[in-house]
């Protein structure tokens, strides 16, 4: 038997596990357990869920049918109800499996009561559906409505920022009161929210705290310093995320800024020429990485701290907001139907970040910007 | 050598998994790995979280002391770095350290790999940081913040309930347009976001959506039909969550409904009563399923599926929205410091659900509300 087709087995809460939720269908805050063999997948959910489990699999599309059962339906008594462990061991043993795939992330304390109970469980070393990386026209329509809020907020906050006054002190004010990181930040998620978005860590980092990438930012704004934005959005409804970053000055850049913010966007448009069906992740990321090192930006760990162009060119986005490909040194190639971001970036703990992202779909001759938004250092 | 006084060794996303960010004090949406022993902590996080990290390790308080750690400073070269097996593998020997305990949800691929390197894993039975249960007053005081924005929430909520009128139909309305759960909930939504809080799966569900009691509810809403609001808002700074819920109807409820509230307010009431530390939980249950019981509520399986009691009266709240003590029929016991809900529900099919739900606080001689919040049935 070839280790492909053996039966695939997941235990987890779907909202953290975006394979769960992919192959399952259902969104839950409580842990469920799937079982997916030849077309037919067994939804394991406590008896609380199981009215709206069973209404979510009648209304599914697709050609995998979905049979949701309870602890009760398989037959566990009493106490045995209440551990995961039971659910697979007899989900398990009333359909005659008895090895399975399992992802890396499956809990280690269910895979040792099933191996004690003689199950046979082997670790899946890629991905455990392939299939999520290449997107349905469905699915691409629910990350753009997510693009898109993110593209409109980002709309929002740029036209805040753009619209301060500068003081003699160097801090960004609006009709008197300081600019800050929160009230930025604040836009944006009132912005998401009216497109039912929400993005739990946007990032508004100004000057020097924009020189750590997932630095949220926050207090005063201040003229003349690059502000990074960047906005992933998850929307409320289909769970499917967005991702866009821009960096911002409001003031005038030092020639040193603007020297790193060309670099950055010669590195964008750069990564993207390379993007089309059958290239190597690793050719866009090193046609971005070539781009910086021509322009003599160094990628390197001064005093303890990582410097330079210090994450991959990009991931894949979906029900997760990291998923594959990954755009970086490794071996994936590019398909059709991936939808990815390209985000090349430039961190100095003495000069602060910049960042220029957007999420591309790849077709079928190249690419295309899920929701096109412009890009302006000064505002 | 105790079992208890093995190093604890945890693996995963701080942000799904309370366990880390309570014990690591590192809130991150990518992996790190966190060794906990003899009051010193080890927190790896990759080169791109370093700088973050560091700083939150230099801010914190308390007694134990946080190392931050990367791949990079743990000698990992080339594409050895990019394995989280090979990150916990080398603090391990860094540290001589070669049996471990590790919690149930431990990722399974990385166990693997560590039993093959030699390595000696536990997985611990019950909670890993039991002092997560009793909160400090620093943690009262932001699950109290949390608790604040789903009061002011649910007024405002209420409050737009009870402003409809009631059309022939039978719909609400408000200035003639149809009053959905969407609307409601966008209400909620919006005033926690003014509190800094976010509720993604707000509950407002009315009539027969109610009788399941994770259906967040849609569509128009309706007089003389109970509406279960259920609102658990997580504090974007802290992490902290709140919860409450409230049951209400706008216009007439019939007999039978009148008399489900009235049962479910005297089983929050009965169970209240009994709420100190020492007493078991189970004691506590009990005292709202006797309600039940009295007033010939049966919790049964009906046409497959769980009817009346078919949920515990409770759970703590922190760091995760459901975390111990469980407040059900197992063997915990209450402290002093901790901090859950008392939320009793009935459900049937066909007559819809009804939920209160208060979060209090144990204290030394019984227990407060963090913070109350008044219960009107028909609004």
């Amino acid at each position: 038997m070839k280790k492909r087709s053996l039966p695939i087995l997941l235990v987890g809460i779907p909202e953290q596990n975006a394979d769960l939720e992919y192959a399952g269908g259902f969104r839950a805050p409580d842990p469920v357990v799937l079982l997916c063999r030849r077309g037919h997948r067994y939804l394991v959910v406590s008896e609380l869920e199981e009215g709206r489990a069973q209404r979510v699999a009648e209304a599914r599309s697709g050609n995998d049918t979905v049979e949701v059962l309870t602890p009760r339906k398989l037959g566990l008594k009493g106490a045995r109800r209440s551990r995961l462990a039971n659910w697979v061991s007899e989900l398990l043993r009333r359909e005659r499996v008895t090895k399975v795939r399992v992802p890396a992330v499956f809990p280690h304390g269910v895979a040792k009561t099933l191996e004690k109970r003689g199950f046979r469980l082997s670790i899946a070393r890629g991905a455990l559906f392939p299939e999520r990386r290449v997107k349905t026209r469905e699915e691409q329509k629910q990350i753009k409505e997510s693009q898109q809020a993110a593209v409109i907020a980002m709309r929002a906050a740029v036209a805040q920022i753009g619209a301060a006054a500068i003081e003699h002190s160097g801090l960004l004010t609006i009709k008197g009161k300081v600019l800050t990181s929160e009230a930025v930040s604040g836009t944006i998620t009132r912005t998401l929210l009216a497109h039912d978005c929400f993005c739990g860590e946007t990032i508004v980092a100004g000057g020097l705290q924009a020189a750590d990438p997932h630095e949220i930012g926050s207090g005063p704004l201040r003229a003349h310093e690059a502000i990074v934005l960047d906005i992933f959005p998850r929307h409320m409804r289909h769970g499917y995320w967005g991702d866009l970053s821009r960096t911002v000055i409001r003031g005038k850049p030092s020639p040193k800024l603007k020297k790193m913010y060309q670099a950055v966007k010669a590195a964008h448009a750069a990564a993207l020429t390379r993007v089309k069906p059958g290239v190597k992740c690793a050719t866009v990321h090193n046609a971005a990485e070539e781009v910086f090192k021509k322009r003599r930006y160094t990628t390197e760990v001064e005093n303890g701290r990582a410097t330079g162009f210090i994450h991959s060119t990009g991931h894949g986005v979906g029900l997760a907001i990291h998923e594959g490909p990954s755009v970086g040194p490794g071996d994936d190639r590019l398909r059709s139907g991936n939808v990815i971001t390209i985000e090349p970036g430039l961190y100095y703990p003495d000069i602060g970040g910049i960042r220029i992202e957007d999420t591309i779909v790849v077709t079928r001759d190249g690419w295309r910007y899920l929701v096109p938004c412009e890009k302006h250092f000064e505002v």
